[in-house]
């Protein structure tokens, strides 16, 4: 797909990210409050959180992918890691290299700041996200848990 | 075990905890280097980097365990989430509550800071770690990648 | 001024952002590149950067002025300080009470965080702003030296 | 001198910083509390908080010196600026370099993170630190207020 731009989220995109988010976020059954949405544009905005980021993937000019990314601390290392904790590709575009762009753009940004570890999580069960996954990445046999 | 204390890492208790981190990352078959420690060490201190936290567990006044834990941007709420990365107790002490004490002192940490969300990784494998994370904890589908 | 209004920087005023802060920055004979606005903008926007804010006056619905503030650590304390680092009310608008109210609302936002420590800066030939000052704030014997 | 050192704060250099902290404090008739000392020694180890630092200088293996520096945003640039807080020489040394090796040090740290710009406040009537001041940074017209 030669005319993929991958690049960071702008003012202008408001709507776009919103739809592709909210389209993700419906994926996992879940949904946030409108107050979530402003603050995390913010945050993700180019400039905007010093830990957070965000790239959009353009196609002929149309929003059709994002991935949102966050440094934090790693007692194991001096530099941060990089969480890649959402990822989406508009399903009209998939199996055309949106998901994989996406996350070597995450790659590149991690190299330059100097905390190349990335990593993500995702359901055992989403086969077809872990078919990219199993080529772009590695499995790990950690599992999560949270607070009871 | 009426006499356990939970309490912040103090720089007194450098050579008690490099003892106890180091047998938790043996467990891992891994080790840091010498400089890890130290920078580990000045952020986990009491008042250290604003987004890390230890505590230690004594019991006789001696050091049986230790937990660590980051403060993080999560995209789907304004507030951080708090992952425990390390999570040590004692052979020698195991069974008696050590690790439930270490993972509820997180807890209030996290209440305490507004960012009651904790989450951990741990092996699927670890079975024995598993029985306390599935009393005090919930496992969920999710698995970790890391960049290939 | 019964119809002052301050609160935080929205997506939607970034014009009128752009605008004061224009005109501050002439005051100061200075300039920023268009890559300084859209940085400091998304950082100042509310949920930006967690270390910036912005409180905008609007007076019938026209935006009259604007205070940023940036919150940072300081040795003498456990607890953050707020540096108030720029001030602008519209000529138009002086004398009614612009720059009293958005020095108070960062009075606010600072005692809300915990940190209520204010301080600002200001040339010593100001003596327009410096009325205002001395009646809210109080002089220091401290000068301002810069790398040479 | 050419036995001076200057390197980061180290956990064995407790005592030596905090009878130089102290004797730095007291010149500014000023004390903090235990808690802060402890607090603020976890900060400024080497690897402690990311935004903060400390050098120590050392001659004949005896500290005689420290600066305190943090880092810090601005609205009007892109990357963050560097607050030099606190400078301390011991009185026997005066004369030998020691400030000047202290801020000269704190010029690199800030250069090597790519935040060139250092700046410090004095009193207007402090005229020994000044001289010094004068020779390695240059006065400003602005003058620090507080909250009234």
């Amino acid at each position: 797909m030669t005319d993929l731009i991958v690049r960071p989220l702008r003012p202008e995109d408001a709507s776009a990210w919103h739809r592709l988010w909210a389209a993700y976020l419906d994926f996992y059954d879940t949904s946030v409050p409108a107050e979530t949405y402003d603050i995390t544009f913010a945050r993700l905005l180019h400039g905007g959180d010093p830990n957070m980021g965000c790239r959009l993937a353009l196609s002929g000019g149309q929003a059709v992918g994002l991935v949102h990314f966050i440094f934090h601390r790693h007692c194991w290392k001096p530099e941060n890691v990089c969480y890649l904790q959402d990822l989406y590709a508009d399903p009209a575009m998939r199996g055309r290299g949106v998901g994989r762009a996406l996350i070597e753009a995450v790659y590149a940004v991690a190299d330059s700041r100097g905390t190349p570890s990335v990593y993500w999580l995702t359901q055992d069960s989403n086969e077809t996200a872990r078919q990219l996954y199993d080529r772009i990445g590695q499995p790990t046999p950690f599992v999560k848990y949270v607070r009871g």
